[in-house]
């Protein structure tokens, strides 16, 4: 009786939501999260107090998530979320990659170098108002407005206020704005990290796929005025044996779906966005893999940049493939056949949402030729993952500095958004962490970046030009990397407090690059703006009007990088290409384990197998909805306990961006189990484990 | 009137072919040019004795197109068609590519090791028996039953004649096989080649595009019994400055296209073909790039192969591009729409054929799923560019060894095809060159294959456990190509002389290597043959047989990589995205020079600059139909005098692999005016302007 409920109620969701809605879909905000459905699924109880005590024991940290864990201030996290700060405390002789960081005592807990936290406290309703500043403009004017009074609700929400941040999010693109109210912590401290061969046993080969045996966890701390933060709500953990079928709650920030994208915003990204990615990300993957194998430094200095590398095209290979998969695109077709024939039905509907598909389809034409020169010169945020400059922390620096001085000039509503006043602390707090350069590698990052926006904007484009003047793309980056002194934290210090002046006087050579190119880089950013983002916003607002008139509000928002949850449960699958239980333990990474690079087990871990009891299970499988950005996230059972870290999710299931479905999604989670037994067993990390007061 | 008529009868043939069929388009048979039509199109009046005389004329050396220009063996072609000679020739001391090769006397030209030139001397239609070997068998049967009647009649009409070959060869896919029978020279001498800069300035940003400043010219001389080959039939040279719309003639061997193919299995190319190829051509591009940079040593041995490997990249690029066009798809759609709608609509005709494009789309899901195996461990020839063991020379002569042993204990017919009786003296021509090796470089095409295959096919599949074992791509392509001995000549002959049980003897490691993956790479060979291939070519020849029903013979073959004869006139563009005229001169080149590689001025020809008229042509743009093999060939006027050598076409054009439009078409032509200035004003060969006895 119960599996006929469970299947008719996923089929009156299929049809309510018009895609390929099942019962375990949807990465829901907090204040709209169907808890009646979600019960009806899982066979569960949780009620509102259940979801704010989730919500306040769930961390945003950097791009990842995170949950509370003590009283004290306590994080668990995955181990490839610290990598970055664990890279940045370490040095070649001392290297916390290498060696794990286990720190005796709660005081030599290190800090991350401009690393911070978030808590979410508090979300209200901001769509009147920024409807309103819309209003009756269009291009560049509807943007800017739009930013402004994103601006302005967020200044006068917390402006100034320190520990405190607010964001208005723009949820079903452009259907909803909400403003999020964040408690923040700029102080956070590592707690644990293991060796990172122990986290990225099976490397790049086992990422994305299931079975798998990776500690990939890690444990910061929240801390406030220099001591440890109070955090009296929080996930309680348990580490017992986990059960298959087991109902689950992943609460964490997935970083950007496409779901609601229409056909053609989709045959975009098939065609033009994702092969040019892909193809630039391939090309620099090559160079970083020889440059790595020419010195033990070059192979230090270049491990964290290639992981996350190739990491982000592995996902793009994933979406590449979900993308010309004829039946998945069959389904996509069908779900927007079925919409469109809704608001057809509809002459009111029609009427006041007009033809929001055609107004897009005219979009794509001119993003498909304007995507390169706008993610090579102004890096194309939150649309494909080339970066501008390769990603030379040097360059970002100096664009930076350079931006910042030229917008403070200007009243905050005039700004680029990402300047304006209520964003200013964040900016400064990147801007001044301290942070070990590596010249050699943003050399490699710019040659590559130089020589690839030479061929993919021609040699002839004027902007290609003033890029270049008449130097090599590796006399010039060469020069660049070599001369600047951004490095030097005072440095840059120096230059954003003393302004534009400052600036026009430097004689920095990455200062004075990043200047010449504001025009054409500003350019490229406006024309995007006025010709893509803002008819694509406004029409895109009234397709979810119109879906929310076709479907109700059944319909959850793409992920944004904001706090959602989502449920499932733990399970395996048994589909063509994707056949495994929901469980791996110990033991199984004993077998997989050859010795050789990157299936050799971590040193530490090893020498401590005789204490590890081989059917723990180290690593399992859920069914819920997750993608990048729920890395870290808290899987949670229904009475609130923690049972691990959402870490990774299959190849397969990288087609989630663009869709749900239950048969293949599957997230791969670091059990409290494994990590219970790595800090006991491997690293000595017995007061870790007190503080978890594991049973 | 006459644009009037020229207008009447291109539409005319736009529907006769079905096709997006223009008066210029097509790369023809000599046995079937439209001699008419061509006349008609360009105001000429060419006749058989003149395609005779062209045919004989025309010279195939390797890969490339060339063209027989004095009466004692003297054939102009592209330097980059004679780079890999260059190469071989060459020391880091003394390094032709860097200064040129122009001998001063004839006796100084040096032989070109492995190269070998041929002339078509008979075209015979052996369809007949083609069909009778393949009736009634299917799979791998079929396969084999065909290539066994290929080698047949090539023994039958060859067999053991030395300075002959014969081909069969496969047009309209299945819909004719001819006999093809050639003269061959295996002793080539290297002639003239200009400074490597001088040939190819503007590197890989200018490839595949025009305006163009290139001088991509050489010489080679066809020997025969030690001496210069009597060649009374040649062009006859023509430096006079050539003039906008004067009708022209390309004769050469345009190596594949695959414009009769349908939509579906054009999109198993857009979605699974190109996108791998690209994005591993892609990663090998940053290996080399880094490699090439890490020592002088290394500069001068990647040289070649990075050009070679960025050609085929940007060529590739601009197929990705012509595919996702909507524009350009909806063409080739409704040309097939047409197709299918004319053959449905005779009943007799359909009786007959059947569905070959319901076949063909049944085949597509097992060749998306096979490609990647059969690319990585067979090579794919034909079907994609992704090589096997990443080209590696060492490996590929391990191979043929091994299987030559293997496949010469049996009968000819029962063989693989490339080791029947009537190839051997091919393969032993390939095998026994003098060719310098260069193990490091092999050693990164091995890392990155190995690297590759792993990632592909992962890590858990059977057969690339047994490629690595325990070893890691790093340290196994090490011990294979510094362990071999196969570098030298001698150690070769001795393995292929001793057979089967040489080889089975031998400890050298890459041939233990290519033995031991004999049975998978087979394995996956035979199953592409049977799967993909025999179900591909059996539907081809009946949508073949279709074709000439519903169209006539004004229907083309799609390129094969043999001769074919195209035409069209001297003219520049003006579509969006590529507008120019037809020529470029000296005075262009120098105002486009920077100093800086690539747009650097070779040594030698920047310090002839006073004697070189600023007005010579350099450079011109033609409308006739070609693609990738074209390299080289003539470009003749209708007196049959040699104009220039064909050497790239735009990147726009690279859609012509899929379709023509003679708005976009554009092939890029060294003109003979430029090469006289160079040879007399630049190199100092006086005797070669003599030989060719320039007015």
């Amino acid at each position: 009786m119960r599996n006929l409920k469970i299947t008719l109620t996923a089929i009156a969701l299929t049809l309510a939501a018009g895609s390929t809605a099942q019962a375990e879909e949807g990465m829901w905000t907090f204040d709209n999260f169907p808890i009646a459905r979600a019960n009806a699924t899982l066979g569960t109880n949780i009620d509102q107090a259940w979801l704010d005590r989730v919500r306040l024991s769930s961390v945003k940290y950097g791009g990842c998530s995170a949950g509370i864990v003590s009283t004290e201030g306590l994080v668990m996290t995955n181990n490839h979320c610290v990598a970055t700060c664990v890279a940045n405390l370490s040095t070649q002789a001392v290297n916390y990659a290498q060696t794990g960081f286990a720190p005796r005592n709660r005081e030599d807990e290190l800090k991350c170098p401009g690393g911070t936290a978030e808590i979410l406290t508090d979300i209200s309703d901001v769509t009147e108002r920024m409807r309103a500043a819309g209003a009756g403009l269009d291009g560049r004017d509807f943007t800017r407005a739009r930013d402004a009074e994103a601006g302005r609700i967020e200044s006068e929400a917390c402006g100034g206020v320190a520990g405190k941040r607010c964001q208005v999010v723009t949820l079903y693109r452009g259907g909803q704005f909400k403003l999020y109210t964040y408690k923040t912590y700029s102080d956070v401290r590592l707690a644990w990290a293991p060796e990172d061969r122990a986290a990225t046993f099976g490397g790049d080969l086992d990422n994305f796929s299931f079975p798998r045996f990776a500690i990939d966890a890690a444990f910061i701390r929240l801390y406030e005025n220099g001591a440890p933060a109070a955090t009296p709500t929080h996930f309680k953990w348990n580490a017992d044996k986990p059960v298959e079928g087991t109902p689950v709650f992943v609460s964490g920030s997935p970083g950007a779906t496409q779901r609601l994208l229409t056909q053609d915003q989709l045959f975009t990204i098939r065609d033009v966005v994702l092969p040019m990615d892909q193809l630039l990300a391939s090309e620099l993957r090559g160079r970083l893999l020889r440059f790595s194998a020419e010195s033990e430094e070059n192979a230090f200095i270049a491990m964290d940049p290639i992981v996350s590398l190739e990491n982000t095209y592995k996902r793009g290979l994933g979406r590449m493939r979900a993308l010309v998969d004829p039946a998945f695109m069959a389904t996509r077709a069908a779900n927007e056949a079925d919409f469109r024939r809704r608001v057809a039905a509809n002459a009111e509907l029609t009427a006041r949402v007009g033809d929001p598909w055609r107004e897009l389809a005219a979009v794509q034409p001119i993003q498909r030729e304007t995507y390169a020169a706008y993610a090579l010169l102004e890096g194309a945020a939150g649309v494909g993952t080339t970066p501008v400059a390769g990603g030379s922390q040097l360059f970002l620096w100096a664009r930076t500095l350079v931006r910042g001085a030229q917008e403070r000039d200007k009243p905050s509503a005039e700004r680029l958004p990402e300047f304006a006043d209520s964003r200013l602390a964040t900016v400064q707090s990147g801007l001044f962490a301290e942070r070990p350069v590596h010249p050699a590698l943003d050399q490699v990052r710019m040659e590559w970046w130089l020589s690839k926006t030479r061929e993919w904007l021609t040699v002839d484009d004027p902007r290609v030009r003033a890029l270049l003047g008449r130097e090599s793309p590796e006399a010039l980056s060469a020069r660049l990397t070599t001369g600047t002194k951004l490095g030097d934290t005072a440095v840059r210090k120096a230059l954003w407090e003393g302004g534009i002046e400052a600036i026009r006087a430097s004689d920095d050579p990455m200062i004075r690059f990043a200047l010449a190119m504001q025009d054409d880089s500003r350019a490229v950013r406006s024309d995007w703006e006025a010709r893509v983002q803002a008819p694509t916003d406004r029409a895109s607002e009234r397709l979810a009007s119109a879906r929310f008139a076709a479907y109700g509000d059944s319909v959850y928002p793409d992920a944004t990088g904001t706090l959602r949850l989502t449920y499932g449960k733990i399970e395996g699958t048994d589909v063509p290409g994707q056949r495994f239980g929901a469980f791996t333990t110990f033991d199984g990474l004993w077998d997989r384990a050859t010795g050789s690079v990157p299936f050799d087990v971590a040193p530490k871990l090893l020498a401590a197998k005789a204490r590890i009891d081989g059917d723990t299970v180290l690593n399992m499988a859920v069914s819920s909805d997750t993608i990048g950005g729920s890395s870290g996230s808290p899987v949670v059972n229904a009475a609130g306990e923690i049972l691990g870290a959402n870490f990774d999710s299959t190849v397969l299931t990288q087609r989630n961006a663009y869709g749900y479905d239950v048969n293949v999604n599957r997230s791969v989670i670091v059990t409290t189990g494994a990590v219970t037994t790595a800090l006991r067993d491997v690293y000595g990390m017995a007061r870790l484990v007190d503080e978890l007061a594991v049973r």
